[in-house]
């Protein structure tokens, strides 16, 4: 069974900025906090949409046809198949199916291991 | 597309405790903030787990075996077909399958309408 996570404290084991660490799970999706820090890069997931929700700090998800902009208790859901690239500094809770890579179609090297609290 | 959501703001929104309000969605999930006020009724869900994340009061989950008592920034999973029964004076964000009665398999008179921001 999942344990209760305070999220203060999963962010302070957390290791690196844009590298998630999953705290718990939903069914088949993994709960994580993962810490932004400047730019990640731009990817869209084709399989399924994407839940940020900024715990604090500001996070700013750029879109092709504008930015959205999040402050602490602000969430937005990336729809599926739709390009973003999240910059900013912040602390946020995403949401996405087990297996998920978190740069999506880019693959590239900013892409991070699954880690578990 | 969803839009992006303060939670407080929506928060403002809900028309009476237990009364959940559905601010967005993840793929076939529903995202929803409930206020908890005293006690809730004593169910579960057999098709789902049920995650419940304190925004700001206290929460108390009570189980069978034990309670979960959740602050704000605190999250816990409830796994499917495990009894369970909120307690409390908290704002809430809850995830869980669209469809999903909030008073699990109750279904008595606590079971509230689906309502959207």
């Amino acid at each position: 069974m999942n344990g209760p996570v305070n999220l203060a404290s999963a962010i302070a084991e957390l290791d690196g900025p844009f590298r998630p660490l999953t705290v718990g799970s939903l069914n088949d999706y993994k709960v994580m906090v993962v810490r932004a820090e400047g730019e990640f890069v731009w990817h869209k997931h084709d399989d399924t949409d994407d839940f940020f929700l900024v715990l604090d700090g500001q996070l700013t998800i750029r879109l092709r046809d504008g930015d959205v902009a999040l402050g602490p208790g602000e969430l937005f859901v990336v729809p599926r198949g739709v390009e973003h690239c999240p910059v900013g500094d912040a602390r946020v809770l995403l949401i996405e199916p087990q297996g998920t890579p978190n740069t999506g179609d880019d693959g590239g090297p900013m892409t991070a291991p699954d880690r578990e609290l």
